[in-house]
């Protein structure tokens, strides 16, 4: 007899990417002496909180690894904001051990407070978490992230309003060279808890996951059911697709702004407004905003509104003004030229 | 002293898109005798169900059109579909008349099945108003969409999954030369409700509306608030937002794919798959969409899995099988070619 769906579902999930980091591993290794090769068995490193979808992942990796001749270790993040918190990380640390991850550690930080709790924890969290991957050469880092948290964060990312790349999620692969994968974003947060509880894995459920002061976790409890209630079942399973669709598409146009832009230069290099006005204004509306920041605006700050007045200086040009954008930076049109420069 | 912000809105509003049928009326006429353009005052009809959007718009436009040389008519359409409706229809006539609308009248509809008791009433619909269109020779017609709906169309997009252009909601303008206008795409339903109470204007509310057999009233009623409450209230406005910008970043797409489609088939005009490969997944996967629906399948049935799964005869080719899609459009890859056709 096979092992239970959920367990069956979440340790493909794993082999697949472990067969793609393998593949990575190889590629970038074929120049060296084949005994070197032979003797360096990668290392796979999964992040874990405790709770069920890293847990689920973390018991994944440590049955499928071995098979690849991979070796799996995992770390756990004490984010410190919690009494106790490094006492739970400890505990982690014994859970790892005993699914037979190697290392198995706990790492604390300090969270800061820039951009908010959530994004401060976030940057603490992927800091230690590259400098774990370093100290041990991993080859890559697991995350737990599920379809549930896939479709919560293109809603976040709706709420911005900025456009497609913020409705794109999170990537299969991300960060250094690709370091972060993300096995179950197309395994749903039932799937993971159900195969922890039939390996009698114990979880632990982060209060901050039902803590309303979140985001995230009102999104979680409260907008999201409400969406499925109103739109069907199905609501998940569409935002985690439109995620894969958005992302698709806004690279695509990333392309063809980055290929525009130099055709759209004169000779000293400025933006000629007319050859812009030529443009789809998908494309346009990129190529100016990437003019915007590489003149200093930082990214995060530069809102579709500041885009679309900046915009306004080549299709409805009627002697506007200079336009302020964030980071001191400055737009005008000059003599039939778009000129985006600190001021 | 100026009328009341509600009505200074909802007017500049109106003002500005009969500027728009203005400036297009002018230039396709520009070709006849001098005399004839100028006894021929041009008709904007605005589709009136007596609710506060249509009415706030009726108000908006028999008070504007004068003043461009327009002359404004309303028509209301009887949908039949609940006891009485002939009487509130004629209700609305009377309510048009007395705005100054000419001409004013109502249009009964036969509500078919086809799609769900909503697209079927809309169908019918705007089957009408074309009618009504044609036989007063229209220049434009004017529908009283608000914000509202349509960040509610860009969550029933959401919903379905398929991609940024089902995010694109409504156009500003549609229909066949353009014959539709939006002109409240930017107006929230309360300004336009506010713009009627001020007006002394009598509204009704359709019980459709907060019928919830309804997904839209759902979504209304339900969705959206919790939505709100969890992401703040600026929702609503960031879906808007996420229309404008996905609206033209997928005609872009579009215009890319249908570029590129002409340079990846070979001399007999089949697709090269060597080729389609070479292009972003977001432009391939478009000009397969474009020939499945070319060689008979229909659009609505075609979602992002049929599509995935004739990408992977390119991405990853292993001897797969025909792949039957919709409309039984057969595609299959023949010797480096991509064949879609109906089997």
């Amino acid at each position: 007899m096979g092992p239970h769906p959920a367990v069956a579902a979440i340790r493909l999930a794993v082999r697949r990417v472990l067969h793609d980091v393998l593949t990575d591993v190889q590629r970038s290794t074929e120049n060296d002496p084949p005994l070197a090769r032979e003797q360096a068995q990668p290392l796979v490193l999964v992040a874990c909180s405790g709770g069920a979808d890293s847990m689920a992942l973390a018991s994944a990796l440590a049955f499928e690894a071995p098979k690849l001749g991979i070796r799996a270790g995992g770390v756990t993040v004490d984010h410190g904001l919690q009494p106790g918190s490094d006492l739970r990380a400890a505990e982690v640390v014994v859970r790892m051990t005993a699914l037979g991850l190697t290392p198995a550690e706990s790492v604390a930080v300090d969270v800061g407070r820039d951009g908010g709790p959530e994004a401060a924890a976030r940057d603490a969290r992927y800091a230690a978490l590259d400098a774990a991957a370093e100290r041990h050469s991993a080859a890559a880092v697991l995350l737990g992230h599920t379809r549930d948290d896939q479709a919560e964060t293109v809603l976040l990312g709706l709420a911005r309003g900025s456009g497609i790349r913020s409705l794109s999620g999170m990537a299969a692969t991300s960060g250094a060279a690709g370091r972060y994968r993300r096995p179950f974003l197309h395994i749903d947060r039932q799937t993971a808890r159900k195969a922890c509880m039939v390996q009698s894995l114990p979880v632990w459920d982060d209060p901050h996951n039902t803590d309303p002061a979140y985001t995230r976790s009102r999104l979680r409890h409260e907008g999201l059911p409400a969406l499925e209630k109103a739109l069907g079942k199905g609501v998940v399973e569409a935002l985690a697709r439109t995620a894969q669709l958005s992302r698709d598409d806004a690279d695509a146009l990333d392309s063809w702004a980055a290929q525009a832009e130099t055709s759209v230069r004169d000779a000293t290099g400025l933006l000629e407004c007319a050859k812009l006005y030529a443009l789809p204004p998908a494309v346009r509306r990129r190529i100016v905003r990437r003019a915007a920041i590489e003149a200093g605006a930082p990214a995060g700050s530069l809102f579709a509104r500041h885009i679309e007045e900046v915009d306004r200086l080549i299709t409805g040009w009627r002697g506007q003004g200079a336009i302020n954008l964030p980071g001191k930076v400055v737009a005008q049109r000059q003599g039939g030229r778009l000129v985006i420069r600190q001021g």
